[in-house]
């Protein structure tokens, strides 16, 4: 019995509001029980300096934490003056997790920026941020589609992540704040949605793992990802249907159709 | 008739939403109309060094955007490695004016951290900032005398701010993003509860302005700071009593009370 | 009585030496009272991106101190890398002021900067810093007219500043340091020449105020400017009579001469 | 075939310098293939704020690339005015890699800096850091044990770690940049001497990978680390008897011996 | 004959004027041709970490130009963000030139910080600053003696500097700008009263030059800094005679005298 | 009698190993007794924008030291986020030095790249660096002929730099870390092939010097550096042949020869 009484294999609580940004072409509010993200998908009409002319896109992350998203107040990063290494390394996860999924070369010369900020923190920023910004992401790009400037969902897969870790020596799927602070082993995966390894990143800074904790550990993100994966969907409604879809697109009246 | 069409003394619908981030000693989500920002007051006890040792405390603000608050995407100040100038006078007018209300030699060596950073921006950020920032500081403030870390609230007064502005040659209340990027005059008020002036910051950069038209606009400042201050008082419940009381605090059996 | 002897509505003795640094393109070393700044124009044949191609010009100031001109030395912004919110405000603030007397589409695509350089510091540098700089832009420009780059003085009037303040319960004009850091409120005005408002920064951080205190600060600041406004037209000479004046210009043979 | 001639399976030639560096306590210059790396460890007897008081100790690792160790020259960070997020990345995998096999608590209030200076990169670079920086802080320990600072080695295990992937769909080892930059998918993989996993970062930006290539990926890592700790084990000499060993010590005598 | 109508061994007119800025414990206004510079000296009753507990003092100086010293304008260093190169060298040349004439441990555990900004700029800042900041610690120090916080003078003898070259083949002493910016070679000289060599920087950058033109160079730079000590020691007055004095304090009675 | 056992006119043994860094035009390892430096030189096609469009090259160079170079353990500048004082002065030392022997109108829209990055330090790295710079910037040239990108080698003359000082009253040459820490005048020289000077940097902060003393000094300078030049001279073969060479280039042939 988990700290907040779940099992060893069960998510927490997940709720994504869509919409929640009216200015933005694509935004999810996503609470994974008490870890509150607000994720935003902007685009932009140019690239970066290295794909220019190159008739490609780009897609890229910035995340952050509100000061008291956590439990005590943490100094502003804008106010230190430079970005710290934890938000680095997750803001290049989010990039590196999204565009793999994304077609690039077929996204046109635009970037999709996707802010992740996070409200309040309770484990698992990370892992939310990227299953919310998978959710804004599609929606910025399905109305690209809608409004005839892209002509198929240059989106070739579902994506999700969570984290998984070994607490008390138990395999534990979706680490909460409490369970996450006193882990054995910590590992974040992302995942497609069908089930291949995106990103797998275990460290086991308190205590080394052994091969068959780490099989263990995959088994239990693979059952998390597939449920993430299903409410994605749903909340997708019509827009999920070209998901990965080589034989979608617009037919010869311009309408969407499945070829 | 205004773009939303608003009277000339009409304030935005404003929702104010308490408790809204778990960790905080106090928080607001505030609404006005499509302008939304998240207030939470963090308590810390130690003061900056101009304090330390001499027993009193130290209100301070910071404020914020999310890059997609505005309606293109805006660059975060932490990755440009700066506070801009605005942001600047932003958090030093928030923190000026709450600091106005505060016993800062009753509240004994600690710092409130007052943070202000707006979802979603759609003109007069900055004053629904300080009225949300006002409601959260006293939440923090009365868990402080509740857990009987001080003995009477440090509150002198109400407090709330508005902005009013000449909009095509008419002086209007609470302007809204489409209204303030075409304003003649614009003008930032903050008022205590018993209608005295905190702060009067107005600007005619793009034309001057008489001493009538000052006199008009003040009065519709005074308007809408009177009902924002009516939604504080009924928001704050049973501590809005202790507001400016000099008569107030624990009694000999260490109860709170009238005296 | 004042601490330096003056009535309330006195301002200190006020000097303006034009021509004062040799490279500049206007130049005034402003002194009122102790306080002394260096006021420099700079014309640059170029504007922001965001003016480009506009045929609009622009104008924006910067503010410094040096380290010793203050009571006990400041720390260089340049040394602590980054220049603070005070600068900032004060910077903005003297941009916009001399921003709303001067015609920027008829400037040409040419940026003026105005450099207020704080030799000595004794209350009112920012009141101070607008008149000079004001001073200096006129030069500048009347320059560029002999010069024949303008055919008219692109300035619609004169702009002066003064600091008013409550000190000991008793309104009065033109705050020295003394005064300055014991006063109750605190207001800087800006007005032109024809007596109406740019610029009205009111706080009672220490003690609010009422609207006939208000009132009585502004009359005061009226009183003030005119007289600032007196020094400039007797300095400015020649150029003063080109002010505001729409039926000026160079006539057909190419001279100047009202039309 | 590789491009190099090396079997799927096989490591570059690994050469470690020990004591390259006269002023630090331990340092080693390791050549992987021609990837170069200088590392050394310095010990500094003070530790961090979070741990001054707590008899523990700390490790931790920069990590910096000079300008020329790349094909084309990279500006410098210190140009740059800030460390880059791939840099930031690396030094905190590298320092939470190397704690995981030190005993902080029994290393006494003292940190340990293990700076990784890339001389130059041709693919694994932080993967040769890891695995030098662990025969750098081993030799500065050892010198400390000698120097009866300490009573015991405080190493818990040997550590190493190499880089896999899969270029042109075959699972290799160690991977040289020219692999690298085509690789499917790159991992990182840190061990212990004792064959359990420390870190695991595979990454699929280009081509989400299965569970069985997962599978092949770690085994080749296996092959790849063994062979690496073997190296040190054999440069460590003396020293490397007392790692991981709970019964090795100072007997009374004060002399190093095997209990 | 020179640009401006010197003699190739003749400086340029020199003007200090003592006591310029009123809140500074010494301060100098020098004009050396059309180059200004105000120089502060500072006393702070603290010494950097490195003395604390030595019981000896510090001396340093910053140096600094206004965006309009020069011809066209230059950016600020403050909004840059960073202190430049030249600006470096150049303020530490100074700080290293006045420590070499003061005792740092007949100081105290003071800091006197040297400010020195220039106005207007026309060749000859640094050596201007050295020769003006002299004055300005002399005067901070004799103050310290009058108010007998010290008993004696802790300055071993007069300092001034100035600059040389060779322009169009001519060895030149105190070379303006035009000079300065078409020399073949640019030398700078810091010397003591007693004719001995603090500071020798040479630089050939365009043309190396011979031992004879650097004997040449250094004659020259002799004659001109014994006319600016001359001056020096004119302006300093009663301070003057205390000068590199060991034989000079307070007697028993506490007056000022030659013992 | 020195510290190592040298003679007051004595270098300490130099070696420089060429083509240490694979992806670089032109590297040297160069150690001067302990101190060792790795220099490189790389070649980029474009200019800064000063100098485009003008058919000149430029030259520039970059200086760091490891962390552990020196005794104890030095902060990164990246990490502090600013380039130290210090460094800023030995890089445009060394930039200035090499321009001053190399035709930057004979080298094209090119830049050529220097970084010196001290392994180890124990005194004279500047003086290390320069020296060394020489030869890779030299190799780097010579492949820009070799592969015909230039018809002549742009180096007019050889460039070698040393340390002198006075070290208990003692003139001596090639200081290392311990005389030069005690050193009463410490001095760089850079000399060309041909005995000019080109930099000469002394300085007497703990002790002013004579007329007597610098022309000792420079004698020791020439001796040292003329060593250095012939150690240069046989390491670039065939390259230093061409160097200073008004006539020779490529014949009709194509081929190098001496006119």
């Amino acid at each position: 019995m988990r700290v907040d009484g779940r099992k060893a294999n069960e998510l927490r609580k997940v709720e994504m509001i869509p919409d929640f940004i009216k200015h933005a072409e694509g935004s999810v509010y996503i609470c994974v029980g008490e870890t509150k993200v607000i994720c935003t998908a902007s685009v932009e009409d140019r690239v970066p300096p290295f794909l220019r002319g190159s008739g490609k896109g780009w897609v890229t992350a910035e995340y952050a934490m509100l000061p008291r998203a956590t439990q005590t107040r943490t100094i502003r990063e804008s106010s230190k003056g430079k970005v710290g290494g934890r938000t680095m390394e997750i803001q290049r996860l989010i990039g590196r997790s999204l565009r793999s999924v994304i077609s690039l070369d077929k996204l046109g010369e635009r970037t999709v920026w996707l802010d992740c900020d996070v409200i309040q923190a309770d484990g698992g920023t990370r892992t939310a941020a990227i299953t919310g910004a998978y959710v804004a992401v599609v929606q910025a790009l399905w109305g690209l589609v809608k409004g005839k400037s892209l002509s198929r969902l240059p989106v070739n897969d579902f994506l999700a992540a969570t984290s998984v870790g070994i607490v008390d020596d138990v395999p534990c799927l979706d680490l909460c704040y409490e369970e996450d602070s006193k882990a054995q082993v910590d590992m974040n995966v992302v995942m497609t949605g069908s089930g291949q390894y995106v990103e797998v990143q275990g460290t086991g800074e308190e205590s080394p793992f052994s091969s068959d904790e780490l099989t263990r550990l995959l088994a239990l993100a693979k059952e998390g990802t597939e449920q993430l994966v299903q409410q994605q969907r749903d909340l997708l409604g019509e827009a999920a249907g070209w998901i990965g879809g080589e034989g979608h697109g617009r037919n010869e009246k311009g309408n969407l159709a499945v070829e």
